[in-house]
């Protein structure tokens, strides 16, 4: 009992801080868990001397229940820590990680195998190596669209969105799970070019949620928003770095990709959550013996010595800039096609029918083309993704040395080696066709990162670039005393940070570079590459996370751009929504009612008059409804009829002096009277209104639902109105069974019409008093700041005091992404804002004030009023 | 005079917009830029057609000329771009950085030639060395001592300050710079365990302040305060990173260090910045023949294929756990140090007379103690900490191998051996004299770091449990197959970056020894012990950095550390001040006057009435000193005495009904209606407020100043309004000559007296419409996550639009600091916010809310003021 009202009152304390930051909320949950906490040690102190009277029963087995029991404790009273939930984390993410790797190396062994065994019959060995891959991306698309379809996809876009502080419904379900863990798996076993750390992202985040849902269960732990958004940064961490076993560029990478402004007090649970993954993840292998020790994923073994020249540092920096139109033609192909797809409106038509047949169709080209007897053989269309990636690492040079050596292609490198054509040609090819072959695959409605395939392809150009130069200066480019080769590994890992880089508009590919190859020695070449493609990137196209948010139409608020000086012209009173829904303080239930069907806003603005409009607060939608339900209540009307009865029994005794309308009027006032006197005899110490608590007693869950919207209607529907509200009509009938409803339809509705115009008493109601403000000049960068800061959903916009407008995430992201500007919004002219911020702004400051001093004044002095009144008139 | 203008229009807006979030100055800032950027092209055409000109005259030499010009033009209108101001920074920085090692390598070099060639006499030797160290130190302190004391210490925490929106006084300093760069190398080259990273950030803050203010010389480029400190925090990172040629990791420590919370979209700045400084600081190296090719700065050549095993981790996690313990040890030793020499009164006393004693005390201690032919040959006190550490990350072995195989000390590693003891008690004797004379040298008043000295302690340590372990497994742990034997130079590497990360509260320190090895093989291990040193060293002691904070009283708002329950409990109105200076619109220049002479706060509440206090805004104290200075100003009373003599004249001409003291009210009266009179005939068609045009007309830059509030004149404060307008003294000088200041002292007092009586006009005053409010419930937490978002400096406290109190960041630094827990502050029992927020808070809330609806009730229908009264006296 006393778990469930403390539930409530914290449920009671959330409902009230809403549309405040929520940085409250975990506060509040903190206060819980101390409160749980401390009611911990009493509880154990009755357990323990519980388990000291079984001590005297049983002996020795009692001794070890006792012990058993101790333990457990403990374990619970711990289970409430962030540090274990975070080892919990990245354990299981780590066996995640692990399986789905295994499982992925199980698929692409089975082909191999079915190919390698058909090599008598080519066409038998085609039908292998295409066939195996469509069933599978068939199914994973099948799966995942009949399981859940949110698990389609990256998962980063989502990630950012949702630790923006939107709810993306569904996206965080144990179905969503074991759909992209199963659509995941199937579709990197096909052996298409995908990637496998976007959807690692969800993954991990799906993880987080689930986990701290499941440990709610042992007790000891809280729920609450801001602690689940710090979990789930955490786990995008996480993800990345059980991946790629990159702790560190995991942590770097989740932070640029995912945050706008990012906690540094939140650093150290990504870190210690991302190195425990990594480091299980990399154990399992050892364990696995798939390796002696710890090492890095993709080991290379680039000499340390003289890693790289210094004149080698101009084809590092065309690498970058190269891999920065790469990048960003790779985003545009990616959203071109998807954009040709949809607007194609038969083929879209026919593909909404048959879902399955694209990726079908897809993965059946891409198959072909990468056949190894066929076209295969030029672009080494053998290799896995990961052998690809072993190869171009590799710290030998391809190319030919000198005027004798030559390479001997052993193990995977010999896909490379075509007996016609050069490598240089196979090199191209390769980058040619898995460019547009990823951008093709990753449109393909199955969970599918796009990472892991352009940094394959960043691999093969610095693979190319460096081969180019190896075959230039043979004996390398040092002049005085001992040959450096040129090493085109290190020209492949430069690339493929580079790339990747440049796709997601990250610098931290450099650190994951390095903690894939386990070497750093190419730091200096590889942080100028990824720079100077990040540089060339992002002023040509947007990353493909934010591509895919505005494709997805998902509800983030873009960055600033930098640059963007038309953005700082525009003001609040731009974009604002001047049509506020508001309720004034005097408003009567009717008014309350016809806000809350003509709008959807979550909360609205109180005010003091609708003339003044000074903004006093706002109330929370469910708050008024249950206000107006309150009023319309059958208990209510009971009560009413009671009064009535008494009423009439009076008359019957009493003469009457006064005629019924009368009567009607002062019964109605009677009643409101005696209802309060009801209530203080219930709860003396409570005010009026608290008494949805009453009904709470006895079904707990019932109140904190959130009571549904009354979906509408008008005036004369006030009968369905009030069945909407009263949703427990059994509690009230136990209740009330001494009064007998005898009320006629008709009547129910003149009650509740007169119920209607009676004047709203706030005094129950729980009103945020500082709701966001803004003044009608703040700029849009300032604005985008604040929301982006506070993670507000939207504020209001007043002018010394009065409510002049609101604005909501949807007005900013319409007016920074500039679909406004061309059509409503009234762009300022530069000097615009230099001109008149002097001049226009102050004077309505100024009269603002004015009106308000002159308000004041009347007021106080009501024999000054022609003055002010005149004042008002020469404006 | 354009640019003076355009300046004074600037800092106009700032003026304005002080007090709101900072962000807005770079908003202003950026119209600005594009002002100029636009009237850039304006003026290019001017000078092309004169450029033109000069072609007609002079031929081909012009041509080259013109080209000049162009080139010149092109490279002043690309000033203003951050990345150009990035390069520059960075190259400086490096060059900065260079020079200094430089210059101490010479110095190091110096003392060993010294010591060396005194080989015959011991005591000369002696004497050599210790009086070198002695000398520099003291010329250090006395140098930074008489130039710029702002220059002493580390910098970390005066730039942590700083970025947190605070300014600290001469700390950004042309002068600051050339103490803290040659006191910095002075004590550097003396030998003793001093670091140079803290310095550095400093230096590199100092050289990004001084490089824009240098750059706005050129102009095109704009000072703000916004984009001011975006460029700090990148110059921090720079500081990091050319210190130690570690972008990455600087930039990752540089925002551990000072930020609270991180703008994602100002990474690439310090990526940036840091990657290009690192490069120079590694290239000058190799063109000084220092190094063949651009490589790490203390590379190790750890074996890639098996760096460690996975059974050697548990001592990796002792290393990191015993580091954690370590660096509470270190931080809390230094502060100790600090406070025993302020507490001892004589000593203090002693000290602050002669100020150079205690460093060239301390110096001498440290140096006897490392005289290699004494005490320092157990403990490698021969060896500088570059050295040290070279040795202490070597790949090879000092202990025994197996039986026979010794190893052979050769180079510097001779240092570690003695004939008589052990490596390991060498080691033991380094680590524990190492760890106080570095708390003991960060102490003295020079500027200097505790990074380094930190790291080299970390590194011995662990070594030390290296070569123990390679002791103690000769053959590795590794059971089947190779012997991989234990390395301890990784061990080395793991200890020193736990014990700077204890110290620091940091995990980049991972990032930074990985740059500074050009290793990664150790990631795992590095990570483990980072992460552990944290958690240990975070639960005993501040960092140190934080330390100094505090010793130095700097204002800094501390971190609410993890699990202060009991911070949750307190409230806003817990803290707050109640007693807030404030204005009300109806005040008289008196109460100005006082408000003003006793308070100190930058900025004051504007409230309706003493009795609403609904707060309207706050205005700028120095807006209100101009105010009331306009109101006593010279021009006006020369205005008072020409209307007076005009009176005269008038009174002797006609024959005067009234006596004197009606007359002197009448002549004020008439003063205002000449006033509007000569307003009016002067520009008729305008408002009487926009006089200041007049100037303006002569000037046409100035038109785009804006203009100061015109107002809707007011009742009773036209004469204020013309005055404040006419605000240029030496035109009215020119105006005004006409008139002679007869007044006598008694007069002025009398009439300054009289004017003191009039109602303050705030129509011609800037006011923040929306400073930034609280409500008197929001936790500490928030009220903290709030001021550090928006770096606020106060807040106002207001319930339901009524001004109750104000926080600044004092009270905020006191109580989570919790010193004010214990005298004043009423905290609250855990429970209690559960307990009340249900009733009592709602209960106040309602309460307010009544309060005003009834005021409301009262003014709108004053004849249903009984019933509201009657709900009143019901509660």
């Amino acid at each position: 009992m006393a778990d469930g009202s403390d539930q409530r009152a914290l449920q009671y304390e959330q409902t009230l801080m809403y549309g405040r930051y929520t940085q409250e909320l975990g506060v509040y949950a903190k206060e819980e868990a101390a409160r749980l906490r401390e009611s911990g040690p009493r509880r154990s102190v009755s357990e323990q001397s519980r388990s000291l009277d079984l001590l005297e029963y049983k002996g020795r087995c009692a001794k070890c229940r006792i012990c058993t029991v101790r333990c457990q404790k403990f374990l619970i009273s711990r289970v409430g820590e962030d540090w274990i939930f975070l080892i919990l984390l990245g354990l299981l993410m780590a066996l995640v990680s692990w399986v789905v790797d295994f499982c992925i190396a199980i698929c692409l062994q089975a082909q191999n195998w079915m190919y390698g065994g058909l090599d008598s019959n080519v066409f038998l060995q085609y039908l292998a190596w295409v066939t195996y891959p469509v069933v599978l991306i068939t199914f994973s698309a099948g799966f995942t669209q009949i399981l859940a379809p949110q698990a389609v996809g990256s998962g980063i876009p989502e990630m950012k969105t949702i630790l923006r502080g939107v709810v993306l419904k569904e996206y965080l379900t144990f179905k969503t799970f074991v759909a992209k863990v199963i659509g995941l798996t199937c579709a990197l076993g096909s052996g298409m070019p995908l990637g496998k750390e976007g959807p690692f992202v969800h993954i991990a985040s799906l993880c987080a949620a689930l986990l701290s849902k499941f440990m709610s269960l042992f007790g000891g732990i809280y729920e609450n928003e801001s602690r689940n958004i710090e979990m789930l940064a955490a786990a995008c961490a996480v993800g990345v770095g059980c991946c790629f076993a990159a702790p560190i560029g995991g942590v770097l990478f989740s932070i640029e990709v995912t945050s706008t402004f990012f906690a540094v007090r939140n650093y150290w649970r990504g870190f210690f959550a991302a190195t425990f993954s990594a480091f299980i993840f990399r154990v399992l292998a050892v364990w696995n013996r798939d390796e002696e020790t710890i090492t890095a994923l993709f080991k290379t073994r680039f000499r340390l010595d003289f890693p790289f020249d210094l004149q080698e540092l101009p084809a590092f920096a065309v690498i970058g800039i190269a891999s920065g139109f790469g990048g960003a033609l790779f985003v545009y192909l990616n959203r071109l096609i998807v954009q040709f797809m949809r607007k194609q409106k038969t083929i879209n038509k026919f593909l909404m029918k048959k879902r399955l047949l694209y990726p079908a169709l897809v993965t059946l080209l891409i198959s072909t083309l990468t056949f190894p007897p066929g076209f295969g053989q030029f672009m080494a269309g053998k290799l896995t993704q990961k052998e690809s990636l072993v190869t171009l690492l590799d710290n030998r040079t391809w190319a030919k040395q000198g005027i004798a050596e030559e390479f001997d292609y052993i193990g995977h490198a010999q896909a490379w080696k075509h007996p016609q054509v050069n490598v240089f040609v196979t090199l191209v090819l390769f980058i040619v066709m898995k460019f547009w072959m990823s951008a093709l695959a990753t449109t393909i409605p199955v969970p599918c990162g796009a990472f892991m395939p352009v940094f394959v392809i960043g691999a093969a150009f610095g693979r190319l670039v460096g081969e180019s130069m190896a075959a230039w200066f043979p004996d390398g480019i040092h002049a005085d005393g001992f040959i450096y080769p040129i090493v085109p590994g290190g020209y492949a890992v430069v690339g493929a940070a580079a790339l990747s880089g440049a796709v997601t508009h990250t610098v931290s590919t450099a650190v994951i570079v390095f903690e894939l190859t386990g070497q750093i020695s190419h730091i200096l070449p590889v942080m100028i590459a990824v720079i100077l493609a990040n540089a060339v990137a992002q002023s040509l196209q947007p990353s493909l996370y934010d591509s895919i948010i505005r494709i997805k139409k998902l509800p983030y608020l873009p960055e600033l751009g930098w640059g963007h000086h038309e953005k700082y012209n525009i003001r609040v009173e731009d974009i604002m929504v001047r049509d506020v829904r508001y309720i004034t303080l005097n408003c009567c239930y009717r008014d309350l009612h016809n806000v809350l069907t003509s709008g959807h806003l979550k909360t609205l603005a109180l005010v003091e008059t609708a003339e003044s409009m000074i903004l006093l607060g706002s109330i929370e939608r469910a708050q008024l409804q249950s206000l107006l339900s309150q009023q319309l209540s059958r208990s209510r009307r009971l009560e009413y009829i009671r009064e009535r009865a008494a009423a009439e029994k009076k008359r019957l005794s009493v003469v009457s002096n006064s005629d019924s309308d009368d009567g009607r009027q002062r019964a109605s006032q009677e009643v409101r009277f005696q209802i309060s006197t009801e209530e203080s005899s219930f709860s003396p110490t409570r005010p009026a209104g608290q008494k949805p608590l009453k009904p709470a007693l006895k079904r707990p869950s019932v109140v904190e639902r959130p009571t549904e919207l009354p979906t509408s209607p008008h005036d004369h529907s006030s009968i369905a109105l009030k069945n909407l509200f009263c949703s427990s009509p059994d509690a009230e009938a136990l209740e009330d069974d001494d009064v007998e409803d005898d009320m006629t339809l008709r009547e129910i509705a003149e009650w509740e019409e007169k119920q209607l115009d009676e004047q709203v008493d706030f005094s129950t109601c729980k009103i945020d008093p500082a709701p966001f403000q803004l003044v009608e000049r703040t700029s849009l960068h300032k604005t985008h700041t604040i929301f982006s800061l506070l993670g507000l959903d939207h504020a209001y916009v007043t002018s010394i005091g009065r409510l002049i407008g609101v604005v909501s995430l949807k007005e900013l992201r319409k007016a920074i992404e500039g679909s406004v500007t061309v059509k409503g919004v009234k762009v300022r002219p530069p000097l615009a804002s230099f001109r008149d911020s002097g001049t226009s702004s102050s004077e309505t400051e100024a009269t603002e004030l004015h009106k308000l001093w002159d308000r004041h004044k009347s007021v106080s002095l009501p024999g000054d009023r022609t003055p002010s009144e005149s004042d008002e008139k020469s404006q």
